[in-house]
C-alpha cells in the first residue's frame, strides 16, 4: 500500500500555509506541472485516442475518499488522466469551436487572480477589483456606444448607475438583458408594483395583454430559448424568423410578425439581432431592426457574444453598424477577447436600465453601496475582469484589430480553397471568421446541380450521413477538429443539410493546417466510399 | 515617453506562443508575481488604507488603449494598484464574510485548469473533464443522499440522467433548483406543452391556479427573491415565514400558510429549508419541513450553500437531518470546500428531474450526447470541477471533517469570550460556525434588561448607530474585519438590531486574533463614546 498523509491539525494547517521556498515539495510539483503543461500545449495533436466510455471508467468512484492523498499523487493523477485526456483547444488544428489559444501571459495573471480569491459581489471582498470591473465595463460600453467623454467621466465609476454587468458567460448575459427588457415592458403603475414584484401573470392581466413574445432569427443561439423558458415567457413564445440566403434575418417578415403580434394583443418583450451567429458567423441588418424597434417602441437586444470584438477593426466594424442603437448588448470576453473561460458582459445603452433588477440584503448590497452585486443576476463571482483589463492593455486596440482582421482574412482564404477544390462545397461564405462546407465527390457535384428534386434529395441524404461520419472519424483520430451543424440552405430548398463548421480565431492556425484538414477529410471520405456505391447514382 | 511594444504579426504571434525557458521575460515576470503574492498573502493586514473614491481615480480611463504595453508594465500596474489594494480574504483576521484562505495547492492546479481552457458545456471541448465533473457531482449527491452502491455505479456516468449540475455560484444553483420545481409543478398534459414551452401565464390558466408562491423563512438568502423575480413568479410571491428565537423557520406558521395558499388556490412551487443561514448560520428543522412537503406534495429545496459540508462531520452532521429527503439541494464549493471562487452545485434526489430543463441545439448538446450543457442553466463554463476533485482527494473526508469541527469549536469559544466580556452582547449563538454580537457598554447593559419599552428602544437606536460606526471604522483601519447585518431578535420584541457578524471558517484564525478583534472594537467604541453622553442615560 502506498503511503498516506496523516490527518492532524498540523498537516491541515500546513495545507493552508504559504510554502517558504521554491524548493518546497509544492514548488517542485508546480514546476513539474508547468513543464508538463508546456509539453502538452506544444503538442500537435488535438486529443488522445481514448473513447469517452474508457475515460468514464476512471471517474467511477462516487464516495469522497476517507483518507487524503499527497498533493504529488493528485498532481500525477491529473497529469496522467486529465491533462493528457483534455481537448487541446489551443491547437492550431482545433478550428471547430469558439475556444482558441490563450495569450500565454494570461496564465501567471490568472494565478494572481485566483490567489487573491476576491468576490466581486461586494466591495468588502473585492476593493480595487470593483472599480477595475466598472472600468472594463465602461470600455466595452465605449467600444459599442462611443458616448461623449463627459458621459464616461461621469458614469464609469458612479455607483448609482450601471453601464453593464459582468457575467460568467454569454447565456447569463442574454438572460440578464431579456430580464431587463421584461421589466421595462411591465413597469409599476398605480396599484401594480411591476412585474418583478407581482410576477408575469399579474403583469399581463394589469396591462391587458394576451401573452408575451421575443423575436429572433432562426439562427438565434439556444440560450435565448433558455431565457424565454426561465423568464416564464415560454420557449414557444420565442418566435423564430426565417433568414435569407446569407443567414440574416428577413426584416420584412420580422415587420409582418411584429404587426401580427400587436394585432393579437401580445406584448413584444424584445427583438434580438445577432452580430455573428454561432453557426455561420452572419450579422443581422442591425440598423434596419433598430428602425423597426424604434418605430414600434420595442427593446432591441443584440447578441454580439461572438462578433462584438469586430468593433476593434477599422476595416470590418461597419459590418456591425446599428449596434450603437441597441438597448442592450451581449459581449463575450472568453471568445474573441482571448480571456480564459468564464467572462462575458451585458451592457446597456441607458445607464438606468439595470436599476429595474436591483436587489438588496441587510448584510451586503445595501442601498447606496458600491457593491456590484446590487445589479447582477449572479451572486459570488471571481475577479475575471482583471484578465479582460490585462488583455485590453497588453494587446491593445490595434492588437485586437489585427487578430480580427487575420481571422476574417483566413476565413476568406479557406473559403477560396474550398471553392477551388473539386470535391468540396462551400455552404456559407464567411462574413466574419466562421464558414461551413461539406465534402461532395466531384462526380456527385456535377450531377447535384441538375438533378431532379427527388434525386437531389436522395443524394443529400447520402451526403448528410457522409458528413456526420467524416466529422466523427476526424475528431476521433485526434489530429484535426472541425465541428458540424445542420443548416437549411435556400439553395437546397431549405432542406436540412449537414455541414462542417469552422471557426478561424486562433492566430496560430496557418494555411498549411487548413490544407491538412481538407486532405484528411478527403482521405476519410474516400476510404468510406470505397465500400459504397457513390459513382452509381442510379442505385 | 516609455517604450511601447510594436504591433506586428510577429509580436502578436509571440504572445500566443509558449515561452521556451524559465529565464524568458515572462518566466521572470511570473517569478516576480509569485514572490509578490507570497508577500501579500503572508501580510497581517486585511486591506490597505485607501478610500474607494481614491481607488476609483485609478480606473477612470474608459477607452481601450490604442497601443499595447509590455506584459511587465501591466504586471507592475497590477502589483501596485490591484494586488496591494485587494482585500486579504485569506487573512486570519478577515472573519466577516464567507471567503477564507485557500489551500495553497489550489494555485498550481488552477493554473493547470486555466492553461487547458476547457469548456464544460460540451464534450468536444472538455473530454476527460466531463466524466470528472459527473464524478464530483456524484460524490456530492452521495454525501447528501447516500443511495446504494448500485445506484451510483449505474448513474454517476450515465449521460441519460443527471444527479445534478455544476454552477458558477449558489445563486445559479438556487435558481436552477426552483426552475426545475416550477417545471414539475406544471408538466405537459393534453394540449398543454408544459410551462417551459407555454409559459407561466398559460400554465396558471391551464391548471386553473390564481398565482404561484415559494415559501422560505425570513432568513432566506436574497438569491431566492432574485429567483422568484426571474422565473416570473414575482418577488412579492416569495413568502417570508417568521423564525423563532434561534432563527429557525416556525413550522407551525409555515403549515398555516401552506393551508392558506391552498385555500386561495395558489400553486406552491416549493418550500425552501435553509441549512446554514447566511447571517446567523442557523439550520431549519429540515425533517419537519420534509414531512409537510411530503404530505402536501410540494417540492422541497434545501439551500445548503453554506452548511452543506457539515455533512462531513460525524459530530455535527445530525444537525442537517432531513436534508436527505430534499428534492433538490444547493451546495457551494467555493465556501466550505475551500475551492477558489466560481464553484457550486445543484443536486437532485431524482435523477430524472433535470430532464425538464433540457435544451438542444444543432451544433452541440444534441439529443443523446454526453454534453453537460444539455441540462444546465449556464452556457460556457470552465473546468472548476477539477479543483473540487483535488480538494476531495487531497483533503479527504477526514480532513474536511476536521475543518468543519474546528470552525464550530472556534465559534463556540468566541461566543464564550463574548458572553464573558462585560461590554459585549452575544445576539445569536452559533449553531454552526457563524455568530452575531454587538458592543454594549457595561453600564448600558445593566440598564437595558430592565428598561421601559421606550427607554430600551432609545438605547437600541443609539447602539445601532454605534455598531455601524464601529464596524466601518474597524474595516477602514484594515487590520481586522467583521461584517455587519440587521436582525430582529425575539429578545428585543423583533425590533431591528444592528450586529457584527462573524464567520469562522478560516483554519488560520486563532484565539489571539479573536481577542484582538474584540480589543480593537472596544477601543474604537470608547473613543467614539468619549464625545457622547452614554453614561447619562437620562439625556
Amino acid at each position: 500500500m502506498s503511503q498516506k498523509p496523516d490527518v492532524t491539525l498540523e498537516t491541515l494547517h500546513k495545507i493552508f500555509t504559504i510554502p517558504e521556498s521554491e524548493d518546497s515539495t509544492l514548488g517542485q510539483i508546480e514546476k513539474k506541472i508547468s513543464e508538463n503543461l508546456l509539453g502538452f500545449l506544444k503538442e500537435h495533436i488535438v486529443s488522445a485516442e481514448t473513447t469517452p466510455a474508457n475515460l468514464e471508467r476512471m471517474f467511477r468512484e462516487f464516495k469522497v475518499p476517507e483518507d487524503p492523498v499527497f498533493v504529488s499523487e493528485q498532481a500525477e493523477f491529473l497529469l496522467n488522466n486529465v491533462v493528457s485526456q483534455s481537448v487541446h483547444t489551443a491547437s492550431p488544428r482545433f478550428v471547430g469551436h469558439m475556444t482558441s489559444a490563450l495569450p500565454y501571459f494570461m496564465l501567471p495573471l490568472s494565478k494572481m487572480m485566483i490567489a487573491l480569491n476576491q468576490n466581486l459581489v461586494k466591495i468588502e471582498t473585492s476593493k480595487s477589483f470593483t472599480p477595475l470591473e466598472r472600468q472594463v465595463i465602461g470600455m466595452v460600453h465605449h467600444l459599442i456606444y462611443g458616448n461623449s467623454t463627459m458621459f464616461y467621466k461621469r458614469h464609469t465609476q458612479d455607483h448609482e448607475v450601471a453601464l453593464g454587468t459582468f457575467c460568467s458567460n454569454g447565456t447569463i448575459a442574454n438572460i440578464t438583458s431579456l430580464w431587463v427588457a421584461l421589466n421595462k415592458c411591465f413597469p409599476p403603475r398605480k396599484d401594480f408594483a411591476g412585474v418583478s414584484e407581482d410576477g408575469l401573470h399579474t403583469a399581463l392581466q394589469e396591462y391587458e395583454k394576451d401573452g408575451a413574445v421575443i423575436l429572433v432569427s432562426q439562427r438565434g443561439h439556444y440560450s435565448l430559448s433558455k431565457a424565454a423558458n426561465l423568464l416564464g415567457i415560454g420557449k414557444r413564445n420565442l418566435i423564430s424568423i426565417p433568414t435569407d440566403d446569407r443567414n440574416k434575418i428577413q426584416v420584412d417578415v420580422l415587420r409582418e410578425q411584429v404587426l401580427r403580434f400587436k394585432q393579437e394583443n401580445k406584448a413584444i418583450i424584445a427583438i434580438v439581432g445577432i452580430a455573428g451567429t454561432t453557426e455561420t458567423g452572419s450579422v443581422d441588418p442591425l440598423s434596419k431592426i433598430a428602425d423597426l424597434c424604434q418605430a414600434e417602441d420595442i427593446h432591441f437586444h443584440v447578441d454580439a457574444a461572438w462578433g462584438g470584438p469586430t468593433l476593434f477593426s477599422s476595416t470590418h466594424r461597419s459590418k456591425l453598424r446599428g449596434i450603437e442603437t441597441a438597448d442592450s448588448v451581449t459581449f463575450d470576453a472568453h471568445k474573441q477577447l482571448y480571456v480564459p473561460m468564464g467572462a462575458a458582459f451585458a451592457v446597456f445603452r441607458d445607464k438606468g436600465d439595470l436599476a429595474c433588477i436591483e436587489h438588496h440584503a441587510e448584510y451586503i448590497i445595501r442601498k447606496g453601496s458600491r457593491d456590484l452585486g446590487r445589479k447582477s443576476l449572479e451572486g459570488s463571482r471571481p475577479g475575471m475582469a482583471m484578465l479582460v483589463h490585462s488583455g485590453f492593455r497588453i494587446i491593445g486596440r490595434r492588437g485586437y484589430e489585427m487578430l480580427i482582421d487575420m481571422g476574417i482574412d483566413k476565413a476568406q482564404l479557406f473559403a477560396k480553397m474550398i471553392q477551388e477544390a473539386p470535391d468540396f462545397e462551400l455552404i456559407t461564405k464567411p462574413e466574419l471568421n466562421i464558414l461551413t462546407y461539406r465534402y461532395v465527390p466531384e462526380n456527385v457535384q456535377k450531377v447535384l446541380g441538375t438533378a431532379s428534386y427527388e434525386e437531389q434529395r436522395r443524394l443529400n441524404d447520402h451526403l448528410n450521413r457522409l458528413t456526420v461520419t467524416i466529422q466523427k472519424e476526424q475528431r476521433d483520430k485526434g489530429k484535426n477538429f472541425v465541428s458540424r451543424t445542420a443548416l437549411q440552405p435556400v439553395k437546397y430548398d431549405r432542406k436540412t443539410i449537414n455541414v462542417f463548421r469552422v471557426v478561424l480565431a486562433n492566430p496560430l492556425t496557418k494555411e498549411k493546417h487548413l490544407l491538412e484538414i481538407l486532405d484528411e477529410q478527403r482521405k476519410i471520405a474516400r476510404t468510406l466510399m470505397r465500400g459504397e456505391s457513390w459513382s452509381k447514382t442510379g442505385t
